[in-house]
């Protein structure tokens, strides 16, 4: 098990753009990429099976959205190349909730199709491609069916807020205000969540079967750390001059936390032994430095955290007023600290007992 | 082999509304749906497969896109109960084009997936819903995979315009006035697809394998007979207006034709005889007879018409000018002669050899 520290994004760098912020992303998805090549090959040591089922939970939409699993469909076409085994027949699952916008992510399908056909030794008729529309909380699949499952960046939502949170007033997330129950509270959901989504998967893959998972995470194992937990505060300190200019009531931000969490390697590791299903072959985490460019993370987190937030507070003008005066907090906390964001990557084999 | 002939929409009924028209679709899927419960029985004669799979072609999207898929379900739960069989695992897969609406589809998922785990002894975990985007004149699924594919209204779509239609003008499908070639290029064009339709199930088709099939089609040989045409005669004509008024170029009209075709049952036992692939086990036809309530049949032409009309002639606004003159028409038609609708419903075998 390596474990390797990679810092990026520290910038200070004016060409950087949302462009720049987007290849981060892409980083990850690449070096995830590579734990999916070695996997594949580990796979095929004796040629594929026939038929090739492959995952990508939480597969969101755009133009990303099937970068995972055609770059999947050309590395096995480049070990069959390699190997000079048969092509196998590839199953493509692209799964998220019933709510994400699957329509634009299969208009994009034809294309990719195309493309696909037209190197690596692929052919028409060698893959095809299905929605899984579905929380990875409950069964997606039939039993003992599926050889490779790959998920980036979603395995951090939790299947519902923490139930007994008590009293966060003021906070959105584990901040160090909150009362001593809630960074618990948060954890123990986290445990309930990722414990039963290994016990679901190891229904559902084969035995010798692969995951390849990358993971918002900590660095630190305090919870309430504050290179972690600022940029929630300093959302939840945006909120409150919202409603400091009645532009929000203030029940309106209590009731709100956010519904996931971000463990630090040693739970992560805690949770796949004490789940039993699953060993744990690699090990790898990823480190995001942001010193400045606060309006490249403004974009970043507004991305990710806009709709749910429009949810619970409302229209898109609301937004923009928030996350303006976010970014003056981002702007202010910057000028004088970091704000870190890290990744764990893992890779699990289904155990055969 | 029972050929019965079902009349029924030869209304004169005042209370004759849209719920009544769709309710003639619904009788449709309830026929083919008896049919689906006899294949089934069929298949579990000794219990059925460990994983069931199931597919539902040219899905559309709806409420009733679900129909058919959650009524396999109950019906594969039924069996069970009453044969004491256990409850397979069902993989249930809707297709249709990529550009299809899936979007609302999955987001009713769930709610079925509750309803159906309160009956007929099914329970969370017995099935699986995958979105398959994609035509069914390419592969879609692996081979031997599937168990039983159902389609409804869907396989008179043609794959393209006939190539070489030669000079069709003033009209947009086969009609009295047309070449003689015109009505053997749709019947080539329907032979080629409907042949390439068959052979590409008879991959992704296990041996034994089932497919229940309607289709659009018609009750005499000749596809000239006016019985049949007129509706589509009468859409040329209402075009004609448009372009007499100088809403429509003449050129986009003589540009247009229907992809798509009505076989008749010599030409679908004929196609499935000679492709091979698959047994034809039972036939049945239902002949839908108009005889006024122009308003209504205008309303269910508009309905399957609409998208493909307004892709090549445009606005929402051209296509309500448009169905205000055709409605005309099809008053002054229907005041004197009848308008039929004619199904096919199909169940075929795949052979072992």
């Amino acid at each position: 098990m390596a474990e390797v520290k990679v810092v990026s994004m520290n910038s200070g760098d004016d060409e950087c753009s949302y462009a720049n912020n987007s290849k981060v992303q892409n980083t990850l998805v690449m070096k995830s990429l590579a734990y999916v090549e070695e996997t594949l090959m580990d796979l095929a040591t004796s040629g594929f099976p026939e038929c090739l089922k492959l995952v990508d939970l939480g597969c969101a939409s755009g133009p990303n959205t099937l970068l995972v699993v055609t770059e999947m469909v050309k590395i096995v076409g480049k070990i069959c190349q390699k190997k000079n085994f048969a092509v196998p027949e590839i199953e493509l699952f692209l799964n998220d909730l019933p709510d994400n916008d699957f329509n634009t992510t299969f208009q994009m399908v034809p294309q990719i199709f195309s493309e696909l056909e037209n190197g690596e030794g692929i052919k028409y008729g060698n893959f095809f491609v299905f929605g899984v529309p579905g929380s990875f909380y409950r069964r997606l699949f039939p039993s003992k069916s599926m050889h490779l499952v790959h998920s980036s960046c979603s395995l951090h939502w939790l299947s519902q807020v923490p139930e007994k949170l008590g009293n966060n007033k003021g906070n959105i997330y584990i901040s160090k205000t909150s009362p001593p129950g809630v960074s618990e509270a948060y954890a123990e959901q986290y445990r309930t969540d990722f414990s039963k989504f290994l016990r679901l998967r190891s229904e559902e893959v084969v035995p010798g079967g692969r995951m390849v998972l990358t993971l918002a995470a900590r660095s630190i194992s305090d919870p309430t750390s504050k290179e972690f937990c600022c940029k929630w505060e300093l959302l939840a300190k945006a909120l409150q001059d919202m409603s400091d200019e009645g532009l929000v009531q203030n029940e309106d931000i209590d009731s709100f936390n956010l519904p996931f969490y971000t463990p630090c390697a040693e739970e992560v590791k805690d949770i796949v032994q004490y789940e039993g299903s699953f060993s744990l072959d690699r090990f790898e985490s990823h480190e995001l430095v942001w010193k400045d460019n606060e309006n490249i993370f403004t974009k970043s987190v507004r991305a990710v955290m806009e709709p749910m937030l429009a949810n619970h507070f409302g229209t898109k003008s609301f937004m923009d007023k928030l996350f303006q005066r976010y970014e003056m907090h981002v702007a202010d906390h910057l000028s004088e600290e970091k704000i870190k964001s890290f990744y764990i990557l893992i890779s699990l084999t289904r155990k055969f007992v």
